[in-house]
């Protein structure tokens, strides 16, 4: 259990009280999204006609097996790349560390930057001290590359990982995608991208071929919780010249824990055969709507930032220019008790946050826009707003009118 | 992908043939079990209605984590335990990692059996060698007590793990568990029950209050996969007295992997609240039916056995008398090959297996029947038979008669 159980019961008790009379009005895509009606369907297929376990030769096993394989396809090629390269866990955060561990040894030396998700920067400061290098930010969210330059320079006699996310989870932020790879590749360094918010807001086209090792998460695209993935891009054959370090680090890929031999031993384990079914069945949606739902997200976006930019009080956008569609970082300096704010948007049935859902203090600064230079006030009054593919002008339209009761009350 | 591909893809081929004739026989339930209709449907309600993320203060947060701490409570209740007790996961596997990384510092010593399973087994012997002893176990698959008392003696001073699945999963040998426990608690050892399969097949009241920690893993209990529980038998608190080595070590549990602080940060990233759902709802059946299902298939093993030894062919019964109700171990010297027998078991539509489905070589002999002293050539001629709430005569039937056409061909 998160550790804010007070606040939950009460806020529990109050919508109880009121939940009958409000719409609610999602606008937290970022945390988790709806789950697509066609990928509850292949969960409950799975379940009832492929219920094996896929480690099995009998032929309960065999279909589950197959199902497993086919799955694995489809999804392998949506992301660009083989069948052998996607590793099927639990959550994003779980492919995560697995990744991570993956490829330590003594000589690994990670780079990643100050305003990652909690997933990536717990599992990378629990590392010894010399063997990773946190990057600061500059007010755009963006690395500065001269810096990163420097770090690889003087780390270039190890192995290293630039382990990042392209779409910062709590601004939009995006990253210079290509221009790191290319930095980092001058190095022979390898680029380990937390893609579980990207790959809900970019094309796989603008991030993939920019790393070598990903992970994603079922219940952010639009699938139930349950699927986690960490794939690699290219195809690494145990055995392969020791001077290619990116290649000799990912043919040896290290289990962080032991037990049966599923997904090459990195996850032992039954296999979620009907999670991965149902992700499958989101990847399908994704593959014919991604792309125009991104243009429409960004046209939705740019109206709801002017939306909420008419209100008589200071709305201030903390997210950078640069920003994927769809999520938008706000401060509302004027705002004089953030978590009682908080608590009136929560009560008016809508649904933004201020953090990941994965921070539990809602009263705390947002460290990621302190880390951009945020002045204080802003920071400790900031909200994330992230929409997806049943978000519509009348959202934004719901949130202006409960801030504006708010200040009025 | 478990690295029997080869085979399985011959399997399938042929298995795709003959499917539509054949009627599948499923006994094979310790691998996993077919998923209650009910557990989909709270499934697919949750994803509906409580699809959030549990962590969120926002109204679709909050009724996910209304619905995640309503199944912990009826979940805790039903193995009797505390709410604050149960930390939920992905699988028994890495429900069993967690917990033996939870506790393990310096001072640990863990004691196991040579016949548990893998994702136990594996993860004790990656440990160092002076930090765990494996009990050997005598022909009816028990542990010598005395062997236990000489080990617990040997390592007083430390703080003593006792590590075992209560029920075998290949052979359904019942411990001593009452036994074990009286012995470790002279030394002040912690009881860690894997209870993956003794869940399915053990009153709760036999197992459950002769330990201190225990694992389930959901899809053994007639739920989907993808849900792993973690428990506490009794209630830790930080700061107890340090004579008490068992307290001490449980009010202090180590995550192995950090990121947010979903179940005490014993398992960071989003709860699987769908999954766990589920298995609330086959906790419900289990409540109503456990206890008559064994008596059923206590009887209905009986018979089976007796079905299958009236055969005209050597079946030896491998399993000790004194084992769980709907595990059978037998093994059958006559066979020749043994991966052709079972291919051709298989192709009959009929569900066994050898051994846990997390080992992937059916060819070898049996380590567990290697272990309790079995000769070799009824070692690597054994099968599995395991059966559970669907099963019925009909069923051995079926296999008696595989076993005939593949003994008269």
């Amino acid at each position: 259990m998160a550790c804010n159980c007070e606040r939950k019961e009460r806020l529990a008790k109050l919508i109880s009280d009121i939940r009958m009379d409000k719409k609610i009005t999602y606008m937290d895509y970022n945390a988790t999204t709806p789950v697509l009606t066609e990928s509850i369907g292949a969960f409950e297929r799975s379940c009832r006609q492929n219920w094996g376990n896929p480690s099995n030769c009998h032929t309960t096993g065999i279909k589950a097996w197959e199902e497993l394989e086919k799955n694995r396809e489809a999804i392998s090629k949506y992301f660009n790349t083989k069948k052998e390269n996607i590793f099927f866990c639990s959550s994003g955060s779980e492919a995560i560390f697995a990744g991570i561990h993956a490829i330590l040894n003594s000589n690994t030396f990670f780079i990643s930057t100050v305003i990652e998700h909690s997933s990536v920067l717990k599992n990378i400061i629990a590392l010894p001290k010399e063997q990773y290098h946190l990057l600061k930010v500059s007010g755009n969210g963006m690395i500065n590359i001269e810096e990163f330059s420097k770090v690889l320079e003087k780390n270039k006699e190890k192995n290293i990982v630039f382990i990042y996310s392209p779409v910062n989870h709590e601004t939009g932020a995006l990253a210079p995608i290509k221009e790191i790879y290319r930095k980092a590749k001058e190095y022979n360094a390898l680029i380990f991208l937390d893609a579980v918010q990207a790959a809900a807001r970019l094309s796989v086209i603008e991030w993939q071929p920019f790393c070598d090792i990903f992970t994603l998460s079922s219940h952010k695209l639009y699938a139930p919780k349950g699927c986690g993935v960490l794939a690699l891009t290219k195809e690494y054959s145990p055995g392969v010249s020791s001077a290619d370090k990116v290649s000799k680090t990912l043919s040896e890929l290290n289990p962080f824990r032991f037990g049966g031999n599923q997904e090459s031993g990195l996850f032992p384990g039954t296999e979620n055969t009907p999670a991965i079914s149902a992700f499958a069945k989101s990847i399908e949606y994704l593959e014919l709507n991604l792309k125009s739902e991104i243009a429409r997200l960004k046209t939705l976006t740019d109206e709801g930032l002017k939306i909420l930019q008419s209100l008589p009080y200071k709305v201030v956008l903390e997210s950078p220019e640069n920003r994927a569609a769809g999520i938008l970082c706000l401060s509302l300096p004027e705002v004089k008790e953030i978590e009682q704010f908080m608590d009136f948007i929560y009560l008016k049935g809508i649904c933004i946050s201020r953090f990941s859902a994965c921070s539990d203090n809602e009263k705390a600064a947002s460290e990621i826009l302190t880390a951009m230079g945020c002045p204080l006030e802003r920071a400790e009054k900031s909200i994330r707003i992230s929409t997806g593919i049943y978000s519509k002008r009348d959202d934004y339209y719901a949130l202006a009118d409960a801030i504006k009761e708010y200040f009025k009350q």
